[in-house]
């Protein structure tokens, strides 16, 4: 065990949860009719001792002692495998999943934050029950009774691993290219069971030593199927194979040819898997024929959710680091008060500016990521059935956004806090240089940023002929509204304003270019377009924080550690609408300029 | 030896050279009078071929055998060896230096270029040559006719190395605050040699094996002296005392007491080093006491043109890795083309625009860098007083910007890269991940970007009382004025001069600022200001190379080379001016708002 650097406050969590989000609502679910403020108070308190405890010292672990390879055996970092055992054993890997299966019920919004606690604890050892519940989620939802009985509380549970199994050699974002192949299997005597062979790369936890199973869910073409996406199928291809009764029985022909050097995530496998080398490996068919690539965007975005959760438990973590450095580290004259002496680089003007990024970029990441969450278990439970269905159009809209923003801008903030450390925050001792080179990977997992920009231009703009989008900035301009003269956050709310009627501009334009057929403009400004929208969508949600903080602040004395945390709140609504809004201006110019240079360019000229 | 990534393309840096800066200027002097374009032609081609077949393909064996440390002994790997020799035995190492010394006379913009191959080939390596000469440089400067004839040729030429020892635990930025003294050694019969004692950490090349010898340049306090800054002097330090014929003494006390793991440049040592520890370290006053900082910011502003150098190798190497792959990795359908079947990605619009960033960027960044060169060239050798006077201070009013900027945005690019790699830029068999490690270094060497900010807004904005500055940005309002209605560039010409205008508002503020005694508002924005003068300031010259690339493209077949390449750099010229100097816009914006928040907020709420 290394030494722990994991050091989350609760106080902003709770926020979220108990004062910004209509929480009582949820409670009073029947689903959630048991639970209490107090119950998830007391939750999110054991989760961040277990990060303290357990999965934060193991953080520069994974890193350092990455994974070892050889002959096909896969082993990760030793204080793994206590972080497996203590995870599985007090029930915090499937925290949001079915009870019956094992899982523990919560609501998504308080699953997200436990999420939040544990990546931001340790993103690489996450990786291991992430994939695991996730499948077994897909297994819960589109398999028989026979298969939920044999595979979901173990993959809940922390007896099996699980992966995704997508990725070719020549089929990466462009999925329908894969070759894997599926042929019935007549001695089976299982009409579901099929032949499975093929190579897949890029598979995170595709091989290691944590589980005694991993349960790979593999895409591949049964053979006369449809070419392209719609001759998928999704296979539960398990590298025991797991006999009706549960039991283990022979290897199952999966065999790990390496694993990758990484950037990031070292503590990670990222495997490529041969399937059927011997011609004895055996899948389970999930569903019916070339229904694999629906199934598989269940689980994807499920995991793009996930990915918003990693951004975010990195970027608070390395926000956590930042600010404990700050207050620590003596250096230098604050350019203000020459005459101060030596002070805490917190005092420092410029390292204040970038905490407050680190600040302001975590609370508007996690007040939008919870929100969207929020937005999740209404569409699941609300009785209304018109409520469960705008919610679920609302988690729709805003997830390419989140994902992609919270990654993208994510990394960003992971170099502010490297610049906070300086010299120190390029070595290894403190875990910034980490969080660095972990998060980067999120912008690429479940789909790019530009892919989610498509989705998000192509897919979501569009939904119910525009009634979702625009709802969402009716939502905006009502609440820029109300609030437009306010003396302390009035030059907020029209810059708010002011962003909202840009995104609306864009989407307008966006409207015309299809129409004139003017597409390259397009794909050359989506990703221009997502971090606007982004950017909007989470300085309306830290404003009404702002507005909640103030009102609470009345009630309480100033000097009082709640007094100093409303006030901190306010002050980061401001910095957030001031300094980081503003960027929708010129991203909106950039459109304005209708620039299609990078396409005019000869090809050659690069 | 690994596998060789290195492929700059020549055309561009010759571009520069031969038809955008006024070259022949160069040529006139005494000084250079013996060179010719065909020279400095294949001075760079040599270079290129030296960085593919000697410094390329030991980059990544750089990062993944990094240094060992045993005992006091640092080795590099082993073919970092390789590349020493050739670079010694080339005469690659003191290419600008003075060839009475073993330099080369080079014309400190050819020299640039040069570094900026040798830089994007193998960032670590050149460590070591860099601080060898810089160290040198410094010593031909400052010494006595006895330190010039006892080590700058073999500082030079490669026979010894260099360090800067400047940095200890409690003294970083805050270099005033070192504690290493000196104190007169009567026994050694020379009042400039003393007993030196401390620990300094954080030094670059401290210890290696690469050469016989390194010598250390170090700040000190001599016994007695002022605190702070007016009481540091500059000492030479050699690893193994030199003896005054030139030959080597005993082992000078100089031990190093371990090495940093680090994000990046793993090939480079960075070391702790204990001076004197057994009472038996001595070193030689450079110059007179109490000059140390003088003369180390000589040196402090070369490593800050160097970082820039730097910056620019490695965003163009990756930008070459990305443009190469873009080209033969074939994936997915264009936006624009749904029947286009699978294309290059190169095709795809996302993709596009992230090349044409990394392509602006690298050389917009490669136009200004060697711009600030030739006005150093001027500076050192124009006859008319008035022109070296006045480019000498147009190099101290570029230099920070272009540090800071460069290498914050060379980060940012760095990104682009992965991205257009997507999963395999994450993964480690491409170096695009190295560079973005690697580069990281460059926003905290010499000076932290906000330092560089500072340097910007509170030494060079005021010198001449204001006029060196009004000179730029009177030269960008002139050159704005007289193409605004050219009709190819017109709308890029209009954003030029509007940012300009962003430019002098800044400036204007600060004055106002510094006159109300409102100070905050400086250290919060100073940044913001230094990027927005950057891509000002880039954006103008990226504007005259797309003015001389369409002059050129009338006189050459469009389907040439030249063709293809001129073309090429038109359209960069749009892009950027479209595309990244609208950045300076939300930035005024941000200034405008004049937000405190940073520092209103209570420090208790981080």
């Amino acid at each position: 065990m290394g030494i722990n650097y994991f050091r989350r406050d609760d106080r902003d969590l709770k926020f979220v949860l108990f004062e910004h989000l209509a929480l009582d609502r949820l409670l009073a679910y029947e689903v959630y009719q048991d639970f209490s403020h107090d119950d998830f108070s007391m939750i999110i308190d054991e989760a961040l001792k277990v990060c303290r405890e357990v999965l934060g010292p193991a953080m520069q672990d994974g890193d350092r002692e990455g994974c070892t390879y050889e002959d096909g055996v896969v082993k990760v970092a030793a204080s793994f495998h206590d972080c497996w055992r203590v995870m599985a054993e007090n029930g915090w890997m499937a925290v949001s999943r079915n009870p019956e299966f094992g899982g523990q019920g919560l609501p998504a919004v308080v699953g997200g934050l436990l999420a939040e606690i544990f990546e931001g604890a340790n993103l690489a050892f996450l990786t291991y029950p992430g994939l695991a519940v996730g499948n077994g989620h897909l297994i819960e939802n589109f398999g028989t009774d026979q298969d939920r009985a044999m595979f979901v509380e173990k993959m809940y549970t922390g007896v099996w691993g699980g992966t995704m199994c997508l990725t070719e050699a020549d089929a990466g974002s462009d999925v329908g290219w894969l070759r894997t192949k599926a042929v019935p299997d007549p001695e089976a005597g299982d009409p579901r069971i099929y032949k499975i062979e093929g190579s897949k790369q890029f598979i995170t936890c595709g091989e290691h030593d944590l589980t005694e199973n991993i349960i790979h869910l593999l895409l591949a073409r049964i053979e006369g199927a449809p070419p392209g996406t719609k001759g998928i199928s999704l296979f539960i291809v398990p590298k025991i194979w797991v006999n009706p009764d549960g039991s283990l029985g022979d290897p199952n022909d999966v065999f790990c040819s390496g694993i990758e050097h990484k950037m990031g995530i070292q503590g990670s496998s990222t495997c490529s898997l041969n399937f059927g080398e011997n011609g004895k490996c055996r899948g389970i068919l999930l569903g019916k024929p070339n229904t694999g690539m629906a199934k598989m965007f269940q689980m994807m975005n499920e995991a793009r959710i996930a990915c918003c959760l990693q951004a975010l438990g990195i970027v608070a973590s390395a926000y956590d680091t930042a600010r404990q450095y700050a207050k620590e580290r003596v250096q230098g004259l604050p350019f203000t008060n020459r005459d101060a002496g030596r002070v805490p680089i917190i005092q420092h003007e410029d390292v204040r500016r970038l905490l407050m990024n680190l600040k302001a970029g975590t609370e508007a990441m996690r007040a939008i990521i919870c929100k969207l969450l929020f937005l999740m278990d209404l569409s699941h439970h609300d009785p209304d059935e018109t409520v469960r269905k705008q919610a679920g159009q609302q988690v729709e809209l805003l997830t390419p956004l989140v994902k992609a923003y919270s990654s993208d801008f994510g990394y960003q903030l992971t170099r502010d806090a490297i610049q906070i450390l300086a010299g120190a925050g390029f070595c290894s001792e403190f875990p910034v240089e980490q969080y660095a080179r972990d998060i980067k990977i999120v912008s690429i997992w479940e789909g790019t940023s530009y892919i989610q920009s498509l989705d998000l231009v192509g897919r979501k703009l569009g939904m119910e002929g525009g009634k979702v989008f625009q709802d969402w900035i009716q939502d905006v301009m009502t609440f820029t509204g109300e609030h437009k003269d306010d003396e302390e956050f009035g030059p907020d709310f029209k810059l708010l304003f002011k962003a909202a009627q840009a995104i609306g501009d864009f989407a307008m334009r966006y409207m015309q270019y299809f129409k004139e057929k003017r597409l390259r403009l397009i794909p050359l400004s989506s990703n221009n377009f997502l971090d606007c929208f982004a950017e909007t969508a989470m300085a309306k949600l830290i404003l009404e924080q702002g507005l909640i903080a103030r009102e609470k602040l009345a009630g309480v004395q100033a000097g009082s550690a709640d007094g100093i945390f409303y006030r901190g709140k306010m002050e980061t609504a401001k910095y957030f609408c001031r300094n980081i809004l503003p960027n929708v201006f010129s991203r909106h110019m950039v459109l304005e300029q209708e620039d299609t240079s990078a396409l005019d360019i000869p090809e050659e000229a690069f």
